[in-house]
């Protein structure tokens, strides 16, 4: 994701498709600067790929259906990313809610053949996801657990500390 | 493409795939400033997303197989722009060469049912294709042609002038 595209507006991106929705966990999981997440986060709700809607106490971004239809772009270029730099396989694994196959790089499920709309879509640890031990943010840690895709992602579904 | 990701690098990955492989081509279609043309080349050369090959008479950079495999990224990307930027359609159709059935958004030919590489699919003017009278680049021109994508575009690809 680094090396082609801007790189902080993919990752945000891709972090509204794990659940990520508040500021401060966009800049808890990606260690952003907090202007350079304010200037992507405005861009990305001019352009409608955001909206911005109440939370519980802070505002959450949440990606429209426009957003939303970015998934192929993120997961092929997830899969371009694993190909070219995670030797130990993919960093994520997308699984079918419904009969539990795995979605393939083109979005389909090898189980039912059909192509997975991301919500329908368990995202979980793959061999190749790192150990990240000076990594404190709670989104790192909640990631290493399968969440639906789409789904608020909260501090309780990080892992209890050993 | 705009919205999503470092504009310039992406359309040159793309303009690659539409075969543009000279510095003064890619300044003649993407109207780019010299030195991010020459920052963004680089970078992509450091990646080994392009390589950096002996012209006729200048430098040419094309995609190495790496960049080569971006091609899903780039065709969802660019299906993603049609939907929701070109209420005429989609702006370029792709065609397997093999037996000229359209390549889907997937990247699959409706008539076999395969993926189809890059090099061998035919791009040409979609219905959305808008005319750029002010627009004077041989390039431009070029691509109102079907063209099999990564062969190199040349001044003779365009149509003569009226």
């Amino acid at each position: 994701l680094e090396i082609i595209g801007e790189r902080w507006t993919l990752l945000i991106v891709r972090d509204a498709f794990y659940g990520v929705r508040r500021f401060a966990d966009f800049i808890d999981h990606l260690q952003i600067p907090r202007a350079v997440l304010a200037s992507r986060l405005k861009a990305l709700t001019a352009a409608g790929v955001l909206a911005r809607v109440a939370g519980e106490r802070h505002v959450e971004y949440e990606l429209t259906d426009k957003g939303a239809a970015l998934w192929p772009v993120v997961l092929s270029l997830m899969s371009w990313g694993d190909d070219f730099y995670a030797p130990s396989g993919p960093r994520r694994l997308y699984r079918h809610a419904a009969d539990d196959g795995q979605v393939d790089r083109a979005g389909r499920c090898d189980a039912c053949g059909m192509p997975v709309p991301p919500a329908d879509i368990i995202a979980g640890p793959g061999p190749g996801l790192e150990a990240t031990p000076d990594d404190d943010s709670w989104v790192t840690a909640a990631l290493t657990r399968p969440h639906r895709l789409l789904e608020p992602l909260r501090p309780a579904d990080a892992p209890a500390v050993a």
